[in-house]
């Protein structure tokens, strides 16, 4: 099935396949962190983060949200859309934390009135910088009418993953997106959603569920991976 | 005229008049930079930026875009009509140059295929850090209705500014705009327009005619802003 690497990234891998309208992602237990000053291997994640994203990228297909899932092979492997990635990052706010909050001048956990949606130019390079939509434009890293679809689709994201949590005792703090083109030019939501890319806390207790653990060595950080995936997956969820 | 001072900041004094709807500026000679780390005298600045704005502010007014500005009083003088400063700089860009190019790894000079507006958000303490509209709005500095007129505003000045500095062999490379509020709610431009907030460039040679000759030790301060009196009042203005 695998071919030939493509690429191989901080937490995934991307292989060709025999069919050039298809990738196979398989996700690692390497984490990093501060662009890459930091790193270490967490046991388990790449297991987790492949089953928790091969979870909600069918549910977010169903509410609307066009992804490049198609389909999970094996515990750290995934078939998926081939596409070009949109050099943007998109982050959705609900509370203040990390970068923004101390950008800001803000308690981590303040809640913002409204969702907040981020851009940042996808550069290891240069650190990933903020951006907006009118430098994304004038850069050709996107048009107007792609950055409009991908607030849109931002947002639908939003709207579902957040109950989706909170029924299951997760406060959805942050998260960032990517999105991919496929050859006939529809924007896709891409790459992954998982404690990597979320800021999980336990909506009773505060307690951080995401790589923030690793980030801020606060220790059980395994064990953090695994309740978001038995929280994820349904263990305890509440109607 | 003046009555108890209301506000001094770097570059200018705000004192109270007898009319509660209004306040003279006093332009000062004191320049700083990076956030006040950096701090000299330019001779002359307060009279020349007082004089450069008081000549654009009526035309900006003529060319469709509400003021702040009332009427020049003295060398270093001005009467203002009395706002709430919204505390968003906006921040537009014709050329990449200074942190939004350094931020992007672009060469200064860099054209840009579209004007960019970026927001940050005034703060001395925080260094006035970059924002968008969606953290404008979800933090209670403006409303998106505000954002939408400010945006409109904002390039609408530029629109008026290019070629008003163009035909005076100056390249407009980007400016720093302010926005307040008068008692009915009206949105009107704010502070001032002078080689302290904008970029400009020589058209022919490049040289910079602004505050980067005092941010970056370039010398011939005093010459540069004494030229772009010169420049924008028209001397030497081609058809
Ligand atoms: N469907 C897809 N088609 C092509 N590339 C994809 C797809 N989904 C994700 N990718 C890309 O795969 C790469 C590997 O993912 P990983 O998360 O390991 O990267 P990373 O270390 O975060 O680095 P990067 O800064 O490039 O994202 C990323 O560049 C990601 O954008
Ligand atoms: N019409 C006005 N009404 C009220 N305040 C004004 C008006 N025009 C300008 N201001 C404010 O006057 C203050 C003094 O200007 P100055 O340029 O010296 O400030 P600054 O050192 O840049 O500090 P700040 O960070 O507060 O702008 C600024 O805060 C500016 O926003
Ligand atoms: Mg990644
Ligand atoms: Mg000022």
């Amino acid at each position: 099935m695998k071919l030939e690497q493509r690429y191989e990234g901080k937490a995934k891998k991307v292989y060709a396949t025999e069919n050039p309208l298809e990738y196979v992602v398989e996700y690692k237990d390497d984490a990093t962190a501060f662009n890459g000053v930091k790193r270490a291997q967490i046991q388990g994640k790449g297991e987790i983060n492949n089953a928790i994203t091969a979870h909600l990228f069918p549910l977010l297909e169903r509410a609307g949200v066009p992804t490049h899932f198609l389909e999970k092979l094996s515990d750290r492997e995934q078939r998926v859309r081939a596409v070009t990635i949109i050099p943007v990052e998109v982050i959705v706010r609900n509370v203040a934390a990390g970068s923004f909050a101390k950008r800001l001048g803000l308690e981590e956990g303040t809640p913002l009135a409204r969702p907040v949606v981020e851009y940042c130019y996808k550069s290891d390079a240069l650190g990933d910088p903020l951006i907006n939509s009118d430098t994304a434009v004038a850069l050709g890293w996107a048009s107007e009418a792609d950055l409009k679809r991908i607030r849109e689709l931002a947002l639908k994201v939003r709207d579902f993953l957040v109950p989706y949590f909170e029924q299951r005792g997760i406060r959805l703090v942050d998260f960032k997106l990517e999105f991919g083109r496929t050859p006939d030019g529809t924007i896709v939501l891409a790459d992954e959603i998982s404690p990597d890319t979320c800021r999980f806390w336990d909506a009773e207790t505060n307690e951080k569920l995401d790589k923030d653990r690793f980030r801020r060595d606060l220790g059980g950080v395994e064990d953090a991976y695994a309740e978001m995936l038995r929280r994820v997956t349904g263990e305890g969820v509440r109607d």
